[in-house]
């Protein structure tokens, strides 16, 4: 019987900073960090599994000695109490009672969950030879079922539900992942709005997405009206009239403020506005919503919510017209595949929240099951791209005409390359050394 | 000009978990425990700031590391930075983009916010030779709102209602802090109602406590129906009709499941049920509220509320009828303040959580602050009180006939017997090194 034998944590940071890549309206100087797991077993093959959380910077050693309490729940454990119930293991590491008070379920504690959830998923994956999505659409729906912990989801969505809406798409799975194979999932960018550019940067990067593709497009909001005024302008006169805009806030507003800057911005025709206030205020993004609805702007949130409660009431209260799950922020695939679960129920697209670093490797899997197994429709939908930081990983998302191409390496798309690791170790990686060493 | 010089921060737990004292339906072990803070000045009068905040046991190493990441925030700074306008220090500690990527404001990062914020305020009554309720209700209206960070409540709340609110209570301040310090402040006990105590315990410690002077009683439940009903059938037994016997369900259940299983439980005639579900569930406690209400029977939460911007939609949301701040939860006492100015607009009694440890020092200073210059009455409201743990303070609370006397020496009352911190450190003081060695 395989066993987990051991789990070693690491703090990587890049120091993404000094470009002011992903600089938006609450995160000036972001530094793209990660807590990174690999998990090792008695298994002959020597495989591993990888995981990690994102984060940006400071800090991420707190997370590191959260995947570090977790330990202890991981190693020692046969393999087969994940792989044969992964919904019961999900609830015995989110379970352990003392944990759960720094919680329960949000902040470092579940970041950290995710991680070591990922990994366990990668894995599993790794193991089967197969990419993460090509397994879970190889469960059955029963088995789909029991990946999520249903806990506070009655009253929203019952276990059987679930498994009857999975079961009407059993028959045509194949087709569905035939088309994802030859076609690959939509996707759009943010690599040219970040508030940090120039705005001849922002026309540069426009024109070289549109010949590079790309047919959908969003920009960083919230820091000044004027300034988004023209940068909204920019980039639809780049673009033109007809493909997606959509504008990201990052939690600055309040409610009033929220809806009188998007009115403001409504010219310029946006699909949506991401975060427009606190990711805690279900209510405010429900009146942020009502408020918007007659210019036909829909409200977007999700990378900052903590987890599956939260996606539940934005559905029930009708807060939210996509949903943008966040793969390190929610805990790991397990709660993911509840938030799909749930947006199917109600009707609401899932477009992912990525970028950061190993954002996009993941959600492709997640979005890619989505289609296959929980809904059987990409319309409407669309995975974030971010250009950042890809070449870091053995198998990094591949992007061809703006669209997510269908992983087909074993595992989650996460591992990163060796030397990658080592030079980016905080503090002590030569990259790390390097900017010491630089300062005055 | 005064300089804070140094943070220090200790890991503290006590072994509470071999007697079961705190066991609930969520919690059958809890080691009581504090992320413990040490501020140092280069006063020559030596005086330190201390605070804490509560956890269980495991994991409070990750809040001691969150703790070490918020401390470049603090040391080097001048006292007057946080003195001089405390709310805009406030906004300095949660501001930091990168660490607050780990929450926004929740789970470990606010845990480890509230005990530097604490420690702070500690530090400041202290060198004001005043407790802290003192210091608190010496502000004046404007100092008050601007301890609040506004940011995302104005659609609840504006610092100008705020103000007028306070305003009209500044003539009457003396009155009542005469009338507190002749009375006290009402309390409840938790001490009887724990889930691992048997019935002989049970009633044995409501009659100590009738003897005692108590006048009101909470019992725990959620783990067994028939068992729940037969506990709260003894206390109210004991106690009789016409006292108040509230019930706390630690998050046991399912929105419906809450309703069934109180609506069993309302011959025994429970004022109010506290954390029927999920602490992040606004909308499943506004279900179980409006299912409840014909019962008479409220709905009591907040120990696991996350911050002001859940407890905004909690009242908007007519969710609560007794609001419960934890001083330690929610990002010390700027933000208690903000939650019972929200609390007194909206006319929702605050009850704080209390027990655990330094709970109860804690939240004396703000519901008798919420007295005398928020609301201008404690009808209807009282203090959680759980008798342990309290000798190891050197200031503990005083309780006579049920009530909390107003705490006369300067700070906050939470500094903790040296001798007890140092017994206690984990994983080396000599409490854990005994136990260690009692192990087979």
């Amino acid at each position: 019987m395989d066993r987990i034998t051991d789990l070693e944590v690491r703090d990587i940071r890049f120091p993404t900073s000094l470009d002011r890549d992903g600089s938006d309206a609450m995160n000036p100087d972001p530094d793209y960090s990660a807590a990174y797991v690999i998990l090792r077993t008695d298994r002959p093959d020597g495989l591993q599994g990888h995981g990690l959380t994102f984060t940006i910077g400071r800090g991420t050693e707190i997370v590191v000695a959260a995947v570090m309490a977790l330990r202890p729940l991981v190693v020692g454990q046969p393999l087969a109490a994940f792989t044969g119930s992964p919904g019961a293991f999900w609830k015995h590491l989110t379970g352990d009672s003392q944990l759960r008070w720094l919680g329960p379920e949000k902040g470092v504690i579940h970041l950290a969950t995710a991680a070591v959830v990922n990994a366990l998923w990668d894995l599993w994956a790794k193991i089967e030879r197969k990419p993460l999505w090509k397994l879970l659409s190889g469960l059955s729906p029963a088995q789909i079922v029991e990946l999520v912990d249903w806990r506070y989801l009655s009253d929203a969505m019952t276990p059987s539900e679930a498994q009857e809406m999975l079961d009407r798409l059993v028959s045509t799975r194949s087709a569905r992942e035939s088309e994802i194979i030859a076609s690959g999932y939509p996707a759009y960018t943010t690599s040219a709005g970040w508030l940090g550019y120039s705005d001849d940067k922002i026309r540069r990067l426009c024109r070289e997405a549109l010949a590079d593709g790309w047919t959908a497009f969003k920009v960083k909001v919230g820091a000044d009206l004027e300034d988004d005024r023209r940068r909204c302008s920019i980039v639809r006169a780049e673009i033109g009239p007809d493909l997606p805009l959509m504008i990201d806030a990052n939690q600055r507003w309040d409610v009033a403020q929220a809806i009188e800057w998007v009115q403001a911005l409504a010219p310029c025709d946006p699909l949506w506005i991401e975060e427009p206030t606190s990711p805690d205020d279900i209510l405010g993004h429900a009146a942020i919503a009502r408020a918007l609805a007659p210019f036909g702007i829909g409200v977007a949130t999700g990378e900052h919510c903590q987890n599956r409660v939260v996606f539940k009431q934005l559905l029930q209260a009708e807060a939210i017209s996509f949903c943008q799950i966040d793969s390190c922020r929610l805990g790991g695939v397990n709660e993911v595949v509840a938030v799909l679960l749930l947006a199917a129920k109600f009707g609401v697209p899932v477009c992912p929240h990525a970028g950061g670093v190993g954002l996009c490797e993941y959600v492709q899997h997640e979005s890619i099951f989505d289609f296959i197994c929980v809904t059987g429709s990409h319309e409407g939908r669309m995975i974030e791209f971010v250009d950042h930081l890809h070449g870091h990983f053995v198998d990094p998302c591949v992007i061809r005409r703006g669209r997510y191409q269908a992983p087909t390496a074993p595992g989650t798309s996460i591992t990163m390359k060796l030397e990658s690791l080592e030079a980016h170790g905080y503090p002590s990686g030569e990259v790390w050394k390097r900017l010491r060493a630089k300062k005055p």
